[in-house]
């Protein structure tokens, strides 16, 4: 088992049922979650010894039912700082069948991204870590952020940590100039990238594919450009509907390309988070030396699985994962 | 924008939840609708102003009830009358997959159905008014409203205003015959309608037709007979299931007959007022002046998006029903 | 109407709402029941007089909850035994798309599973008893009870009633070698016997089938050994996942087969008690002498009805069976 | 152990949570009770063998969920009848501190008060039954139930059977002077009566008493006048608040007055039903021959009892009754 | 019936079910209010034409729930406007028992603190209107609200508008010495004020009383201060615990103090409101011209009654508000 | 800080709403807890380094929910064994007003209960720590567990622990004889115990006391005999209904008795682990050396305080404490 660290924030969600709209909405359901704390939640899961290092408002009990969230999936919160500032909040309209569902932000003036200095700089946070986990959320949050990011990355190398970077573009959150700018400083430190097509195209400025395996030709180009990179991956989703989604995985090692079965998702009970499920599926295969094949199995049922529970993250553990994918689809166990 | 009056019932539903039925609930759901009620919310959600002319049982908590989800919606209930009598009441035992829903009435002796002369005759109710709509089940509720239908139908064209009638017929309230007979009373004066095949077949009496375009010839068979109406429109269900359904708008104007795209409606929350919602799409398009293209590809989506939220009315605005066609079913706006 | 005693196991059911796992449920629906229950319970429904034999904890409030259940319905508790020992009962994770749902048992040392003398030994349970129901998780439950569920066939046959047996083989219960035994000592005695092709294969020994008509195969070659069996049925279950199956029922009377129309069952709401249903439908359709295809099409029609509503037991009386049949998937109706 | 048959309608409760008013309820709590049922269900609850005669709508599921509610505490549904007509109903804005409940009914036209023929003439219904009991509401329910309540009551003595009548006055059923004249031709018949304080002075014109025991003035009073009665019985409830009510028992029998300890019932959960329960216990106390003093600890505690349970219906059996008296308020038993 | 125009922030309120602590809850209870919004619901449900004034985050879908929670009641809202800034919040974590609730304020950054110009400037909101009401919440926001509140004040005298005034101190949004000043620039305009004991000591610097009639003594000095205030209101709320205070209201008119009886309000539902319920009732008393014992009783008995439903605001109209009064704590009305 | 190592069981409470009987509940609130369990939990609020040592069934996933429920309040699991037999279970039908609750076993056969061996010899599980902390209850679990409780105990010891005991006597585990012996055997070791009146003269057969100070004569007699024991506690609880308790704390040391103010706790939202919650507060004065007044005031505001939220376990700070202590009853922060 590995030690990984994770950075960034972590919201609370308050979100509809599906079928009822805000205004006639007389409870939320209440979910804490963030890219890199899902991804350290999975990773727990699977037996790993993981922190994430994030700010939280200070003598609030928002921040209470945080740490209490990490801790009871064993994540460590000892890396967590509080401070002034706001916990970042957002609003899920759930959606349903045709209708998709609709994110109200309410993000702005967050602990997390208020930081102005680098506040883990003294922890021996990174010693003896094998990962040292971020997504472009957390570079996208200020200019500061954009700055800290790269300087902590750095400070995880120098402690012979892995970088694994998930893209993970919000167009609310900064512009793909603005985004593109910041990736070509991070990229050359990275060593497993998760990056889509759209990521290829509009952040990296790759060409556009014409043939039929286009995974590869933008796996290649990225990986031309920034050859540190050992692993990359994506998954692929066709959305049917808000309820019924197909997705597929894909990861690219040493030049060559792996894909998943397609995973055929309905209904789909929550989806927020499924990235992120991958992700942490995807690095437990590397931590565990798994061949390429397996990883990108072991990541997209993973990620499959987080559609059917409530909920930003994956609760399921590494033996759960490989029953569900061999016992077939909705097989009762009795 | 335009100004609206509707004429109608409105009923309390009380309704189980899916997978369970009446004799084990603990308890209902609590929902107040009716078809034109609920073509007077979805308008005025639109940005019209819009009045509801009903009748509710006097000095009644559950009256105050129906005042207040009206209100809510922007609709004026300054032509709500109050007297003796209770508020119609059905249960709805809500169905999913195969078993489809099952609906027991208990309206018989509403203060609305045992009006009795004509109590908006001193009201300027219909001054300046752009529609006045009503369905077939007003004048299906008794022999009088029969007579009283007619004559506000009257007195509103006396003002200047439109009629929209939606046919809507209910098996449970009168018979095809009778139905039939009214119906030529009130069609006459009517300006847009929503008629189906089953309209056409059972209550019009038009020869069933053997093309391929089977809408074009009981449209203009209605025409034929009812020069006056402008515009005909219904939708066409295909039912998978309680669940699934397919969902196609079809329209008619000036002798020509334009289409929807099909809405693959999976899961459906609630079908209960998805034709009201339908109705009142095509009446906004009707009072925006949209082309007739437009007009049923909004009131088609608006049908749709109802089909997503639980209750009978329609809680979309007009950019909502807008942004939904465009976006592409499921689709997640974050 | 008929006479019918079943025999069996209730057990107390506590389960998640799908999207839920156990560890962050914050409570558990809870429902009764167990198979031969199930079946009491759908007779009664139709119409007929059904006693459960079954024993519960003394003086235990969980017990009282199993008589409420069971007399909501028109079951007759009257040879229902208390005695030392727990309820049994077990926990389900809800299943729902890709993931299945899961099982926990909990039902050791249960009051009904340690009998351990003929209780029912000096009642006259069977007199003129028509039917006598029970299913083979009876006889897995302990040494004593493969003896003892012998001796009550033997005492119910010399009452002159039918003896109904469904296999109904769990592998957590005993294997298949034991199984097979017992089944071996038992069937002489059946009337009519719920049995599938994984029984034939697995539990009798008999050789696959590699041609196309394949349940007529595996029942003509149970009634070559088994000549007193004279209606044998099952379910095909098509698992397209969790909440989606096809369900098409199979009979085998005086060497002909029979099928129902496939029922394609989308949503699930809940499964468990599916196999119940079917039979309580079958022995209805037996009891009321319909033709072999009216049985099937009942039976089947009645499973996939309880597939539609939440708990262990269906809920439906004939008459709604029939009309589910003959209305179409999904109709409302109003 | 008795027989014992009642004879009343039974309605659907609809009610809100404490502290939600009924326009802003998205959800009703779902109860089927009435006075006679509430007592049969009580003394089904203690064993003996219990009749409701009543009738309810045909083919309506609301009737199915009354007669499961029934069965399920054990009393026999055989008498009752179904026809024309609704289910009465009633909604209840459940009170909570200084705000008292409100009751809004909407029961007229239901299938049981426009009952206009003995629908029981023919049946075997009271033989050996040892106690018919009827309440006040029966009566009060139409000209037609004035005259079929005492021709059931004479049917019942010509049976051999005592007659329990407990007044229960609604105002907004009859006047005190319509009840009264009522009351004085059931009242030569009855054995065992349920009156209190305000019966005495307002129906039955009995002078207000000066003195200290007033109860035993005015059940000397009524005894003077209707020699036939054994037993009277009430009980006096301070009202604090809708949440906190004292309750004190009192019965005569053999011109000696007894009384209960008195109750402090806070907080209450639900008191419809309170008056049902205490007559349930009362009868139950004169079924088993009880001395006069247990008769009333034992009825005045299964009131109490009553109150802590949500639903109009006593749920607990006697030996729950006399440990609930002997143990003492709120000891946990662990 | 008269015109009224309140100003002030609407905020969301998320909050716990009481006895479940934030970290564990697993959805929150959503209600829209504020100090000034409560009034204008109080007084619409008067029957009075109210208007609220305030400002809400533009193209939000919680405005939107915000505007058909005013609506629902009948509160205008016409003088909202739109525009940047988020919709302020808070949680509460409701105390019960001997533990209080708990408020955590995230109202920072609201649309409505952060306004900059007189926004309502060109309106004619004040036209024929008798009351303006503000309350001290709203100067607190920020320095240029202090300026503006006074602004709004004159604007609506210039209209014959009378001013009413609820101090309202919140010692989380602005100190002792920073309220004081901005009140005594309010004061002067001031006609009708709700002050306090505390008030009166901290913010006005009056001097303690030694005496019995210690209210009459503070409204004394504060009127000699401001002889302008014709009435000047408050309660005395004595807490027994979260779950059960007394409460009494007291005002002051003419150099004559009347006082309402006691309440005592066990348990309350939520207290969130229950002083605006107050303001609301004391000015529908002086709208209607009651004398002052009926204003300060009615005013006592509305924000009594507050005291028993859930959400922020009085849901009771002017009927119910006197039907509670006369009727006596806790009374079941049927 | 210190640390802490606590021994016991912890078990599934599912439990009725208040007001729901079990056989009418549709669901069970779910809950884990256990003496020992919850006094780790409060340690763990308060800042301690905490361990539980347990057993639970292997690959159960209840068993992953317990160490979920643990780890969130940061108790380390690293001493909980897994092996076959199940989870122990209790039903808990919630008592309110009068009626009591009342709870059902069904804790045999549980997987800590059938220890058979010292399964923590070779752990390092007492090396530094400061308290070892184990209740009566596992000492009546099985004849082996007196035995090994003892043998744990100076394991403990010899590690320089100081032993904590809490006599926590079940009358359902064992009968007093049995209970006292074993006590005596322990007793010996212990360093602070928590024993009430009850225990002193039932199970240590010590003379009542005649006299006003009767908690000081009964410590002072179990110390003369046990003279190891530093200090003594428990609390006297007054109950009025299973809704109103008043509560008191008792703390001998150095000959000297120290009582706590009464906290009068109305409405008591749970008083399951009221005990164990007054132990960890006491515990935790122990450990931060605070004098004894301060040690009984903080223990008993700390089970006053859990009885107002859901659930077995504390889950306030130190700061929450002491706060609720200082601010009076039900005040609300904001």
């Amino acid at each position: 088992m590995g030690k990984v660290v994770t950075l960034g924030e972590v919201l609370l969600r308050l979100s509809t049922s599906p079928g009822i709209r805000i205004p006639l909405a007389q409870s939320f359901h209440v979910q804490y979650g963030g890219a890199e704390a899902n991804v350290a939640i999975s990773l727990a899961n699977y037996g790993h010894e993981v922190y994430l290092a994030s700010k939280l408002p200070e003598s609030n009990i928002l921040s209470e039912s945080v740490n209490r969230h990490l801790q009871s999936f064993g994540v460590s919160t000892r890396f967590i700082k509080e401070g002034s500032g706001r916990l970042g909040t957002y609003y899920l309209e759930t959606g349903i069948g045709e209708r998709g569902s609709n994110v109200i932000y309410d993000r702005a003036y967050s602990s997390f991204s208020m930081i102005s200095k680098n506040e883990w700089e003294d922890e021996e946070m990174f010693k003896d870590a094998d990962i040292f986990h971020v997504s472009g959320i957390t570079p996208a949050l200020s200019l500061y952020w954009r700055e800290l990011t790269i300087e902590l990355i750095k400070q995880a190398r120098e402690s012979g940590c892995k970088i694994s970077f998930d893209i993970n573009y919000r167009s609310k959150l900064w512009n793909q100039s603005e985004a593109g700018k910041t990736l070509r400083k991070i990229l050359p430190f990275v060593d497993y990238c998760s990056a889509g097509k759209l990521d290829a195209l509009y952040l990296l400025g790759i060409s556009e594919s014409s043939g039929k395996d286009e995974m590869s030709h933008y796996y290649r180009a990225i990986q031309r450009e920034f050859s540190n990179i050992k692993v990359l991956y994506s998954t692929k989703r066709e959305i049917i509907s808000a309820t019924a989604n197909k997705l597929t995985g894909y990861l690219w090692n040493k030049g060559k390309l792996y894909s998943s079965t397609t995973h055929c998702m309905e209904p789909i009970v929550d989806r927020v988070g499924g990235g992120d499920a991958f992700s942490g599926g995807v690095l437990h295969g590397i931590l565990e030396q798994m061949n390429p094949q397996k990883i990108i199995d072991f990541g997209t049922a993973a990620s499959a699985l987080k559609h059917t529970v409530e909920g930003d993250c994956n609760q399921f553990n590494a033996e759960e994962v490989i029953r569900f994918s061999s016992l077939g689809s909705g097989k009762i166990t009795r």
